[in-house]
């Protein structure tokens, strides 16, 4: 299979099975957005979970915020977005079509019409809208381009309240916007996105040390979402490349379908954020060391990863098609710690009402291993092991008659079907419980 | 305590403590816009988790969709919002200040310099901005008002993907954006708020049954994060109040400290909303039975909660003062469920390495039951109790030279203390551990 072909089918199966759709759908849409469906949600939310586990909640050093995506448009005067957040853009002089300068092939003729293009101008990408009654200038307020802004604006308030002594870090997930001129790759590149984000706030000498382990966290954290390691890959950018501020940045590319490309990234920002912004406001930001008494402005880490490229990751690196049965089947093989769904039950047939209740007796015992635990009865049970088999369940559980004891040696006995495998065993229902509990700890 | 003065002590616990902090603040803020601090995340995720919970994943009819904010405009031609959705407004002819027509004492001069007012004019409450590289009119976009309108268009994608049948619901947590006029009352009356929403879609003949349900249901939820029954009204809305479409609307309210104000809503909404987007869109919203063979467009039940006004209310009922140890003492009556924090475990003396390092033993042994079980060796262990105090930590536990083995009959108890009544009890670790489980079950 192509890469194009693979980008097309994961596109497909996650509109077929409800993890993606394009967003405002039945009205044609709106560029660059996507929404999620139930299965989506369920696996965004796993892969959240997962990230405040390892990155915030998992660690006494960490503090959450969730801050407002409107804030006071001098928030990113300070951070210089208002001035340098831009892409060039060319207009043709014929058909009024604009353009990325950077993307085009032919820097003088329109891809469309042909027709002449011009000078090149910088657009900037921070969506802007109005507060309050007045329309004109002074109310002008940008949708936030990134959450780290939001993070910064609370670094005093969290000191002030909390105390924290360095090294310490404060992390959020949320929102972000980006007025994208050739938004594109399904989720990919999007100009309403979700970002985890940590700023690590550390003494200026120590900062290779927490890179280091940030770098070490986010490479962990690929692993825990079933992220295989030759598809990930650390690019060192260099001097040239990286923002003036920066004094080292490690880009985390991933193999997608349509080539490799940014997954996350880890910079070190000296102190630029928190001096602008003490520059700005006037407010101060300096961190007073008890020990040593000495004063200054502590130094950031900042591990940043987009929810929507991780999912899409995740997504692509878990599609797979082979042979069952004589068929081809399309699975996801899902890491059992981010599937949306645990385990499907299912009585053999719908029509016995034995049959039924146990199964439903059986569910419940496994909810109490974990509440995402799905029902199924509609369909033969082919079907509904290659809807699950989309949907990446691992485990598919069958209750037919030996169950209720038809072979008496049997009783309360189960078939638990793999879904990398297809195969299928016979279990004791506690040692399934127990089969579900041990993949996904 | 008077209700004005409940209302500052509420705002400045929730900053001193780390729950709410105004929006930008360093720079002045940004009128209708607050920051969730570090207890203030835990607490808002505790109450959507609890919500996610009781309506959606503890359901077999209930389904997810995270859709974006920024959506096709037409969705909101199609609902009413873009003709509707405004306040009335006047403008002061010398000072140009502008008011909300329904809220002026006086409709003839204005309240800031006794200039004349003029005419009142709709306002548009929606946040308008541009996508894409033109702005003119057809970029237009708004920032949704509700979240509702995400859940409308997904329906179609959801039924189409998982097939689910009547009666079923969508439900969302997002954010959403109202250019308030007058933003007030902290974070009751936001620019920028999150809502957790419910459309629930059954045939029409059996909507009051769907009703009745949701209505016990939003009861329940109000029990289960620990408002006083006593404190929340239901407001049957009449006739004359309700929106066209509606054809009945139960308005919860709950008793603010600046008056009894609305908290959440229930509405049936009939088929206007998925008739207008099947007007407006021209796709087929229509629903086959397949038992009658009968098509019809869904009525929906809407049950709507705001998650900023649910957190005020949660605040604003657990706020206590009283006398404790000769001193006026303050805390936060948190039902455990939804506590920031569930205990927190401490050594006696900073200083015994022996008591630190059991402290931490026994740290992790409560981290088993539930990961937010708080650290604090800082300062004496009568100010470690008051910050627990503050945040609304249900235990606090101290391990002493007694745990140790100093008095061999109290090897491995522990002193566990109440914050509501600040007693003290000594139990083994093991009946500790077991304390917390209850209480957060």
């Amino acid at each position: 299979m192509n890469d194009q072909n693979l980008m097309e089918k994961i596109v497909s199966l996650a509109k077929r099975r409800g993890f993606v759709f394009p967003g405002s759908e039945i009205y044609g849409g709106l560029a660059g957005t996507f929404d999620y469906g139930p299965y989506g949600v369920m696996l965004k939310e796993n892969i959240e979970r997962l990230w405040l586990q390892m990155f915030r909640d998992g660690r006494d050093d960490m503090y959450g915020v969730d801050a407002t995506i409107l804030m006071n448009p001098r928030v990113w005067e300070a951070s210089g977005h208002v001035s340098g957040f831009s892409d060039p853009l060319v207009e043709c002089e014929k058909c009024k079509r604009r353009f990325r300068a950077d993307h085009l092939e032919d820097a003088a003729t329109c891809p469309e019409c042909g027709g002449k293009l011009g000078e090149a101008r910088q657009f900037n990408m921070m969506f802007k809208t109005h507060a309050g009654a007045m329309e004109d200038e002074s109310a002008t307020v940008y949708l936030r381009p990134e959450t780290a802004g939001g993070i910064f604006m609370n670094y005093k308030n969290v000191m002030d309240a909390l105390h924290p002594k360095l090294p310490f870090g404060i992390a959020q997930i949320g929102k972000a916007f980006r007025n994208e001129i050739a938004p594109r790759d399904f989720i990919f590149r999007l100009r309403e996105l979700s970002q985890m984000e940590v700023e690590y706030f550390v003494k200026p000498s120590e900062w290779q040390q927490a890179f280091e382990e940030w770098r070490r966290m986010m490479h962990s954290f690929a692993e825990a979402i079933g992220l295989p390691s030759g598809m990930v890959h650390e690019l060192e950018v260099g001097d040239s490349d990286r923002a003036h501020y920066s004094k080292r940045t490690i880009d985390f590319e991933f193999d997608y379908p349509f080539g490799r490309k940014e997954l996350w990234g880890l910079a070190y920002r000296t102190d630029f954020d928190l001096s602008a912004h003490e520059k700005g406001s006037g407010a101060s930001l300096v961190y007073l060391d008890e020990e040593t008494k000495e004063k200054f402005i502590p130094h950031v880490i900042e591990p940043s990863l987009g929810v929507d490229r991780t999912l899409l990751a995740v997504l692509a690196s878990a599609y797979r098609e082979d042979e069952l049965g004589g068929e081809t089947r399309t699975y996801l093989a899902l890491a059992p710690k981010i599937a949306p769904v645990k385990a499907m039950v299912s009585p053999l047939l719908k029509n016995k009402p034995e049959l039924v209740l146990k199964a439903r007796e059986v569910r419940e015992v496994f909810k109490k291993v974990h509440p995402a635990i799905a029902w199924d009865d509609n369909g033969n049970i082919g079907k509904r092991y290659r809807r699950q088999d989309e949907i990446g369940t691992p485990f598919c559980i069958t209750i037919d008659f030996d169950t209720l004891g038809e072979n008496p040696d049997l009783i309360d006995t189960v078939t638990l079907r793999h879904r990398d495998t297809g195969e299928q065993e016979r279990l004791t229902i506690a040692d399934a419980a127990e089969r579900i509990r041990e993949a996904i700890s």
